[in-house]
């Protein structure tokens, strides 16, 4: 058999592989040509040791040199935008314009950009110095990181072009990163870059290493591996949950990203004031790139009544009427039919009638109602995943209605509230949004959770199941990079032997640091 | 059957129960005669219902009252010094003074009082204002918190006095006490002081629970429980790697800090300069509190040659002819009996030749030495922690050999060196240290281990299995406060429904926030 080559330890080699894969093309369904591995553990095995090399090696790299490879990177995306779109757009479906080429490849290169700086400034790191007791703190590097990236986002969730890998390389680790076999000739593009950018600045070999697929059973070996230090996850529940058990199970760090619901509440106040606007968000939302959006209402609480029965009517007619975009598989398009199936079952009605036959893999814009005594009844089933271009309403009689709702609400990456501008509404929020904001990682307010800014403030995280730890986000520079480091303590240890970052005089005035409970870019007084 | 009373929901009642236990005397081995409950499940279950009823109502108690029930309960147990301390020695058997008395005491009420300082002022909650874009986050409460204290320290590390229990209560979260066996005398004291200051306080009640044991089974189910949010655990490997597997299982966050070596390595010029001050430090820290210390150092590495046999002499001799304080419990002597039997067993050589027949359950000193050779053999024995008044001389040939049996150690709570002050070390030091730092959460210089200053920069904490997650510490205010939070984001979320924390106006002079980038107390410019 022949395939493509695997990166590992800064070599394009042939892969130890029983079995290759050929993505396909959404847009007409058809499987493509090129193949690529799946890779035997025996190429697990290698990367894991040359990442081990890698991060000791990685120890004597200056954080600038690490800042000029991000950013060294990040410019050869840019100038390899139109190859990346083309491919990108071959493997997942998504749109060319604006989706991936001006939106997606923008962000994910302002994303490594801000990794380069965070590296540079190494403010992320936190360093805390008690002046005192002689005693110096600050988060480094982790060791060894796997990052599993997801279907929906080939570029700013890529395994070696989003957030986790960018987070990753920032904190001073290695990268083993295991594409998503949806968009494998998309990440093999990205990891020549990568490589090249590496050896431009002579980082050490296997600090970048790709490897398409492996078994299961491999999988779950990686995570756990003594060598590995942490993963990060982007993708399915199921998936996600299996690897969470493997690693911690071993002692190692995983953060997940996993399914989310998103729940918005549309209060009676907002529709009163602007129906037509918000139905018109909630469509796009829920249909733009077919609703492969993690951060995709797939739950909206309408409250019962002419306006809402209006607001409904509004959606099911554009949700009809709307475009069809490709899912990025033939299983999703299967996936969103078996649970929209599973929750008429269980009471819920098909509000949108379409049956037109559509080309590749797409699947009618799909909107189901319930009301929400019935979701109360049977909330577990009403909330499993539809991932792609389906929602849920609930009709909600009452505020204590929405309460209970709420009270049965698993976790969740984003809740979000529309309310009037004229306060009508706000004796509402304050009834709901506490008992909101535990289930959550972000309170939204007048607009929909699609669409997660890269900002330092942001959150995206939230409690279990929507990720596993709620302390943490996996996107917004520099706070994402935390998850990828460990805590160290520097106690009554020389001078000369500190982290330039905690010595008495600040490497650079960009660097803050908190000196005796005071936040700073100034030296240690002395 | 009659036994103490369970603090639940507010009020001492009789417990739900079908055994109880007593607690022993230390100093003379003799069971003493207050009986304490072994709950049912039924009084976790009210206690956590009544816990998420006290988080609910917790949510609109001022940051300035949980402050207020924090430094009231400093300020009783300052005032119950006498009584904790005599309840204290007769259940752990652990020295008045100094330290009961005049070391943990005082800790203890620092701690609780640098929690009260953080929650006022929250800026251990890292507000994080992104003010182009209105997105703004931080840390807030997480959710009911078990805490499961350790038997040797019954104040600082207490289930209802200590790090964890001030730590949660400070990021306001409701905490249910689970006592160690050991002392649950001094904890009902602890629990009656802080349930009267939460009652001056008007806290929610349930705020502050205790329970004095229970079964696995429902130790198990209590931090895999829907309705807890985390878990910090301070104790045995055995039980808080049960305990661990059964809160992830469930998406639940469990902090633990289990066991430790503290490997000290002391280098060959240290030895030339101050043999007998490092051999003095080195076993007050193996048999201070019989050694019953998390950072106790159970490994030391000596280099070969005369001035380490020098050195081993003298630490032995030490050994001999100390103090032999008692341990907690009749298992803690048996069990540094079984692994000292184990580690000879694989080759160490016991070195202090004791007989001597001891009241209550002291042990004598036990010192044992290995050849660096051989302990590369068979690394894991001689790792099996001896908890207590125990340690293991590693005799090193090479800074190569030194380097091995660094690659094999487990994570770590600390790694140590003493060098010397010309310079002569240095160069070992710069061989060694890299290692060792991903292997320890602290690096120490020149002072062992033990004594972990409750310090703004410390990090009482490492990589696994010394800890669950490295990223977090357990000591250390406001940082270990952080393990008990979650991240929230605010999304355009109006300023009238921002915690006043996140509001334009800086609610305090004494909160720090990052506003777009730069950690400042100012408020943020319109």
């Amino acid at each position: 058999m022949s395939a493509n080559k695997v990166l590992i330890n800064g070599e394009w080699r042939n892969a130890s592989f029983e079995a290759v894969f050929s993505p396909f093309s959404p847009q007409d369904g058809k499987q493509l040509t090129s193949e690529y591995p799946v890779s035997n553990w025996a190429d697990c095995d290698d990367a894991l040791n040359a990442a081990i090399k890698a991060h000791q090696a990685l120890s004597c790299v200056s954080r600038q040199t690490i800042a000029k490879f991000l950013d060294g990177y990040a410019n050869r995306i840019t100038a390899s935008c139109d190859r990346l779109v083309e491919l990108a757009h071959q493997e997942t479906g998504l749109a060319k314009s604006p989706r991936l080429a001006d939106v997606e490849i923008p962000r994910t290169v302002s994303q490594i950009k801000l990794a380069a700086e965070a590296a540079r400034t190494a403010s992320w790191s936190q360093p805390i110095i008690d002046s005192t007791s002689n005693i110096r703190s600050m988060l480094q590097s982790i060791g060894p990181v796997a990052v599993f990236g997801p279907n929906n986002f080939p570029f700013a969730f890529g395994s070696i072009s989003g957030s986790d890998f960018a987070s990753a390389i920032a904190a001073g680790n290695p990268v083993i990163a295991k594409a998503h076999p949806s968009h494998p000739g998309t990440t093999k593009l990205f990891a020549e870059l990568a490589q090249q950018a590496a050896e431009e600045c002579e980082l050490p070999k296997g600090t970048v290493q790709l490897i398409y697929a492996m078994s299961n059973d491999s999988g779950l070996k990686l995570v756990s591996d003594p060598r590995i230090a942490a993963t990060g996850f982007t993708g399915s529940r199921p998936a996600g949950l299996a690897l969470k058990k493997a690693a911690e199970d071993a002692g190692k760090l995983i953060y997940l990203e996993l399914s989310s619901l998103n729940p918005v509440f549309v209060l009676q106040g907002a529709l009163q004031e602007r129906l037509v606007q918000i139905a018109d968000e909630y469509v796009i939302s829920c249909t733009m790139a077919a609703g492969q959006l993690c951060t995709k209402p797939g739950l909206i609480i309408v409250p019962k009544g002419d306006k809402g029965d209006q607001f409904v009517s509004m959606v099911k007619d554009k949700f009809e009427s709307g475009p069809v975009a490709p899912l990025l598989s033939e299983g999703a398009a299967k996936n969103i039919k078996t649970i929209a199936d599973k929750i008429m079952s269980a009471g819920a009605t098909l509000l949108t009638s379409n049956t037109n036959e559509h080309s590749g893999f797409r699947c009618n814009n799909t909107l189901l109602s319930i009301n929400g005594s019935d979701f109360l009844r049977n909330s577990e089933i009403f909330q499993l995943e539809m991932f792609g271009n389906a929602s849920l309403i609930i009709r909600s009689g009452s505020t204590e209605e929405s309460q209970c709702i709420i009270a049965n609400l698993e976790g969740n990456l984003t809740g979000c509230f529309y309310t009037d501008t004229n306060g009508s509404d706000d004796d509402e929020y304050q009834q709901l949004e506490p008992f909101l904001r535990p289930k959550v990682g972000r309170i939204i307010n007048d607009k929909m959770p699609t669409g997660v800014a890269v900002s330092l403030a942001m959150n995206h995280g939230g409690p279990f199941p929507a990720s596993g730890h709620p302390g943490f986000t996996a996107v917004g520079m520099p706070s994402s990079i935390k998850r990828f480091s460990a805590l160290k303590c520097f106690d009554n240890v020389r001078e000369n032997r500190l982290p330039d970052v905690l010595a008495n005089k600040n490497p650079s005035p960009h660097t803050w640091r908190q000196i005796d409970g005071k936040w700073t870019t100034e030296d240690v007084s002395n």
